[in-house]
């Protein structure tokens, strides 16, 4: 096992990973933005490391920098955690090329699953069922208009290089098409260095449910059960929970046999996520692949009893996985809300100095946060600042316990999500459990 | 199911109590004395009461001023908690007679656990192994000598009326027999208000393991595994952990029908506990009951899933416990640390104001507190102040996450144990799982 590992993240992701490497008795080295001087994960590492200004670009995302201080430092590899570096092929070939062990999987397999509509050819191949469409680049309006016509509006248009809601439009009628395939072209291409488009069949309403899955370089692939994770504003996920209460058992196994499948089709090593929209018959259909841990896998966690980050430095240091499909099981239900620093009304960031702050506690309760009192949420980064996780027997005292648990949640000096996260706790459509990603819309009353 | 309930209690179990009430929707009123008016459980129960001054005597104790507010309020039910009313049988007699349900067995049962010397001769009448001694009280010191000579030296002398380590004196030779016998007596009948006292084999170095039961009024009864709590210092315990790292899966099961089979014979209602003595070679004696819940009642639910402040509520309104010891499981491992405002060298408590308040977060870790940043700790109570449980798949996990959770326990402006449990993570014999009442004894060394 790794003596010394570099977090190349910040917030409430640093920390949980500090966390596991402490309990393992691994070393941990932090970076840091100026604005983040104060941070807790910068506090709790066993060193830590300025590597530049806010915003990102110029600390976080800096390659060359964050390769020096493992370098310096002596860190054996970097945990990318998610979102900043974690899907960059470019960084995870540089941790290569300087000796360190990038804890994910290999720039190639993160570069194929990268370009959606290359991860899109490669799925169909490994059999697993993908939304009518095409699996070539899409180069003109004409030829997107034939193919529209065959696939049947409405349509969704997507940019190749895009991925997490970004670089995607949905287009209801022809008459739209031309435009809205030039602008996107363009779009993509400045945002995202190239222009790539493709075409998927609209599905309006679905389950955005998703395949956890780990993988070790002996072959050995284990799925983790899904989530569903259909809740979201802005794209962005709120609520996510495990297992999913909107499918039976024959399409999770199919799911998961899928995911295995997928994973060891592309040859896939360490944690990994397969995301799926699901329609009202339970027909599934992948979406993309997230190549690191996602924000949301504290719920797997709780039903598998596993430490998701310990896998991943196990497997990581060349190690065999201590469990197997056959020896995971799952029990009870757990839910996930992402709090929020924001205006529940308009979504907008509500950055500030956090004057009071008090975790709600006890039986099936867990926090995951990035701040504590006095912190003060800057402009620059994500507003996601804590993850609240109740775990029950059931799937109705996993509710009982998160709306408790939201009412005991004390955070002030900022707004936050949490009296729109309360709203959705006592919803009929989520109690019952009938959650798409249509939910904020046509549920969702802010106060 | 009651809508209103009353909690005869104050910090973290008041708060523990106030959080499943507000789960199943029933309303809370909580009590409080001077000294608490600014305490957690007052702001989160649904009504609160101020009931008088501090210390204990003129408030929490105050039986005629809380059934007052309770009738007032229009509570239907009272839960003590664990420490001041809850083992008192006049308390539950004063409930019953105000058309009150008290929350945990009746008065009757509660009387005769609660005369230690009764409780020996009910639990010997039950079949359930006792300690070699006496079931009927002890006169003078020259008939202790008698019985003492046949027992063997070392002996236990004990007052019926003590409990939890209170009113009991080790006399390991003749000559020292008839003066400890007489100023104990002298002692109990000033203390507890009657002198009776009783004797036992002193066993010198054991296991203190107790057996959780929950049992309704439909004659269902359920024990719910163990608990290890050898590990005390001033005859309280320190840390508590679910099942024990030292019996065989035969004594396990040896101990869970001994105590079903007590319950039963006693016709016991409610959660209560039964407390062994367990010798090198898993001989086990019966020690005493707690008539109510415990304080490390976190780490059995931790184990099975359970709520048994919920199971308490449904039993008391007459409901059948919604599980069998079939259909119970437990599964991985969990420990409790109290968290106690005390002077780690010499455990003298430590008042004050705390200025940093920092809960340790993340996977398998559950926090009991009662008080935040800018709680007062009084001289006027018990100094524990918080319980932190880990849970893992296996002890060992469960250790690690205590020992790094810990590590990021963070209080400032009072002095607290916290080194002292550091120290136990790290001491061999603990991590081995050989934790006897000598533990603290043997092994603990001030810094």
């Amino acid at each position: 096992m790794f003596k010394k590992v570099l977090i190349a993240n910040r917030g409430e992701i640093a920390r949980r990973i500090i966390r596991t490497c402490n309990r393992l008795n691994i070393a941990t080295v932090a970076v840091y933005s100026e604005a983040d001087a104060d941070a807790l994960h910068v506090q709790e590492a066993t060193e830590a490391y300025c590597i530049g200004k806010p915003p990102v670009a110029q600390s976080y995302l800096n390659i060359g920098k964050i390769i020096e201080v493992a370098q310096k430092s002596g860190a054996e590899a970097i945990h990318p955690g998610y979102g900043l570096l974690s899907e960059n092929a470019n960084f995870a070939k540089a941790c290569e090329e300087a000796g360190l062990q990038f804890i994910g999987p290999s720039a190639q397999v993160m570069q194929t699953m990268g370009s959606k509509l290359e991860a899109r050819k490669t799925m169909k191949a490994a059999g697993v069922p993908i939304v009518e469409g095409v699996e070539t680049a899409i180069e003109n309006a004409e030829e997107a208009k034939k193919i529209a016509q065959n696939i049947g509006y409405p349509i969704m248009l997507k940019a190749s290089a895009g991925g997490g809601g970004i670089g995607m439009q949905l287009v209801e009628d022809e008459k739209d098409l031309t435009q809205a395939f030039e602008s996107n072209q363009k779009r993509a291409a400045s945002f995202f260095g190239e222009g790539t488009m493709y075409m998927e069949r609209y599905i309006a309403e679905a389950h955005h449910i998703e395949v956890q899955i780990i993988a070790d370089k002996h072959g050995n692939i284990v799925p983790l059960f899904e989530r569903e994770c259909s809740i979201q504003r802005r794209n962005q996920k709120v609520v996510e929970e495990a297992p999913s209460p909107s499918i039976s058992e024959k399409t999770r196994n199919n799911m998961l046999q899928a995911s295995a499948q997928a994973a060891k089709h592309i040859g896939y090593v360490n944690a990994g996520t397969i995301e799926y929209l699901v329609d009202d018959n339970e027909n599934f259909y992948f979406l993309e692949m997230n190549t690191r841990l996602q924000v949301e896998h504290p719920v797997t966690e709780e039903i598998t009893g596993l430490d998701l980050v310990e896998a991943q430095l196990l497997v990581a240091a060349g190690e065999a996985l201590p469990f197997t499909a056959e020896t995971v099981k799952k029990t009870g239900h757990a839910i996930e809300v992402r709090i929020y620093a924001e205006n529940p009304k308009n979504f907008f960031p509500s950055p500030g100095t956090i004057t009071q702050w008090l975790l709600p506690e006890g039986e099936g309760i867990r926090n995951e946060s990035g701040v504590m009192a006095n912190s003060v949420v800057t402009p620059f980064y994500d507003p996601m600042i804590s993850k609240l996780i109740a775990y029950g027997t059931t799937r109705h005292e996993a509710i009982q316990r998160l709306t408790r648990a939201l009412d005991d949640f004390v955070v002030e000096g900022i707004q936050t999500n949490i009296p729109m996260l309360q709203q959705i706790m006592q919803t009929e459509a989520f109690i019952k459990g009938e959650t798409t990603t249509k939910f904020v819309e046509y549920y969702y009353q802010p106060q």
